[in-house]
C-alpha cells in the first residue's frame, strides 16, 4: 500500500497511490483534512485498510510533498562513514549525531522540480530514507524504537550548499530555501525491521549512480536516532526523521558537480519507491 | 490590547487578557480552533477588535505559550554587541547572521515552570523579544520588513547549554528541550515602529539584572532579519522569528550560573510586558 498526499482538479486530496491512478480517500475522512492529520490522529492504520481494494478515482493528477504540512521534521547530518572524512577538517568521528530541522515548505513532490534560486546556484542533492513517527514517546530505548514508527518515505534532502556555512553555527539558511528538495512519492507502512535493516539506499543524477550506501552502516542507526531524540523531546505522531546520506553528493567532488535545469535525480529503496525530481530554475 | 491562548476549566482558549481576568474569544470563531490559526487566516485585526470593551469571562485559568501550535519559530543567535565577543574563538563578527529552529514544544507559558531534565542541569535563560509575521511576503525589502509584523511577544528562550554543542554542527538538541524555555506572556499588536526601535529589553533572575540592552544594538535588525530570512523562505503570517539575546546569560559567567529549581526569571520590555517563569525539575 502506498499512501501521498495529492492534486487533482485543483483540489488538494490524499489517498492510495496504485500502478494505475490515485485512489482519493480524503473525502471519507473529513475530519482529517489532511494526511499529516490522518497520522497525528492515529488513523494511519485505519486509512491504510479504507484504501485496500478499491478502484482508481484520479489518472490525472499532482503528486505533492508526501506531507505538505509536516509540523516536525528533523534531519540526521554526516551519517555514513566516509561521509565525516569526506569533511576533511581532520576531526575525529563525532560522538553525538548532528541534527538540524527543516519545515515543510523546503521540500516539493514527487515529479515536481527542484528549485534553484537566483541568488545562489549551489543546488545540491542529498538521498535519504525518512521515517514517520505513529507512535508518541518519551525516553524512548533504542530496542524498542521501531515500535513507534508507521511509515517510510524518501527525501531528497536538496541544499544550496553556499548558504551552508553563511554564519557561524547552524545550517538552516542553506537547508530551507522554498521547494529545494522533495519529500516523497508516498508513504509505505512500516511493518518489518528489514524495511530498514536491509535497505540500499541509491541516488542517480540523469541515470549515473552517484550515491549507494545500505542504511546498516550509519553510524548513527535509526534505532538510536529515535532513542536519543526523544530524550530531549517527545516525539509525536506525525514527526518526520530524515535519516541522513550517504557519501556522494554533488559538493565532494572536485570540482564541485551540482544539479542545472535540465538535470534528473532520483532516491531509490527497493521496497519503497523510488523519487524522481527535475531542476528548474525559480520563475522570475 | 494583550491577546493570549489559556487554559481554563480544562478547554484550551485564547482570547484578550485584561488586569482582571481573561476574556474568551476563541469561542466565538470555530473557524478557528487556534491562536495560530487566527493569525494564519489573517484574522488577528478581527480579533483584536473583538476584544475591545469585553467583560472579563475567566479569572481562574492558566497562561499557554503564547501560539501553542505554532508552526515556524526560527531564533536569531549572538546577535548583541560583545556577544559574538563572549564565546571568546578569536573569531571576526561574522557576515551573515546565526538561524535555529526551536519546535513549540519547546516552550512553556507565563508563570510557568521551566523544566530542568534529569539529564543534564546546565539550563539557562535568554531573554529575547519575538515578533509574529501577519502578511507573507518573499525577498521583503528591509525598508518594508516592518509592514509584515502583526505581533511581537516576549522570549525565554531556555536553552540546555552542553547540549548545543553535542555535535559537530548546529545547537538543535540544546534549543530543544521540552518545555525548557517559554513564550508569551500575551501578544501586543504592532502599530508603532517605535516599539521595537525603542525597546530596552531585561532580564532578571530571583531580581536580579543579568541582561540589559537596547534593540537599537543589535549586530542584525529586525529589519534585515526579517529581509534575510525571506531570501530562502516565504514568510507566512504566524511564523515567529526570536530576535536575539543580549550578553550576560548564565553560562558566560564563571563559574556559569545556570538555573535551578525555586529561581524566578523575568524577560521585560516595557510596553510589551513581563514574561515571568519559575524552574522546577522534570516531576519522574
Amino acid at each position: 500500500m502506498r499512501i501521498s498526499s495529492f492534486t487533482a482538479g485543483g483540489k488538494a486530496l490524499y489517498g492510495a497511490i496504485t500502478e494505475a491512478g490515485a485512489v482519493a480517500l480524503s473525502t471519507e475522512f473529513p475530519q482529517w483534512p489532511t494526511l499529516y492529520d490522518v497520522i497525528a490522529a492515529g488513523g494511519f492504520g485505519r486509512l491504510v485498510e479504507a484504501g485496500r481494494g478499491r478502484g482508481v478515482t484520479h489518472t490525472d493528477f499532482t503528486f505533492d510533498m508526501v506531507m505538505p504540512d509536516a509540523r516536525r521534521i528533523l534531519c540526521v547530518g554526516v551519517n555514513f562513514p566516509n561521509r565525516n572524512a569526506e569533511y576533511k577538517d581532520g576531526s575525529a568521528q563525532p560522538k553525538h549525531m548532528s541534527l538540524f530541522p527543516r519545515f515543510a515548505s523546503g521540500f516539493t513532490g514527487h515529479d515536481q522540480p527542484l528549485i534553484r534560486p537566483p541568488e545562489n546556484h549551489t543546488l545540491d542533492y542529498e538521498g535519504e530514507v525518512a521515517i514517520v513517527i505513529g507512535t508518541a514517546g518519551r525516553r524512548i530505548a533504542a530496542k524498542d524504537a521501531y515500535d513507534h514508527i508507521a511509515a517510510l518515505t524518501l527525501c531528497n534532502e536538496g541544499t544550496i550548499r553556499d548558504w551552508v556555512r553563511h554564519a557561524k553555527f547552524n545550517v538552516t539558511q542553506g537547508k530551507n530555501w522554498d521547494r529545494s528538495g522533495a519529500m516523497g512519492p508516498w508513504l509505505v507502512p512500516f511493518s518489518d525491521p528489514a524495511q530498514l535493516d536491509d535497505a540500499r539506499l541509491q541516488t542517480r543524477v540523469n541515470g549515473e549512480l552517484r550515491q549507494d550506501d545500505h542504511l546498516r552502516n550509519m553510524m548513527f542507526p535509526i534505532r538510536e536516532q529515535i532513542a536519543y531524540i526523544s530524550t530531549f523531546m517527545t516525539l509525536q505522531p506525525g514527526d518526520i526523521i530524515v535519516t541522513g546520506t550517504p557519501t556522494g553528493a554533488g559538493a565532494r567532488f572536485d570540482p564541485p558537480r551540482y544539479l542545472v535545469p535540465g538535470d534528473v535525480v532520483e532516491v531509490s529503496v527497493v521496497g519503497i519507491g523510488t523519487l524522481r525530481n527535475t531542476v528548474d530554475d525559480e520563475a522570475p
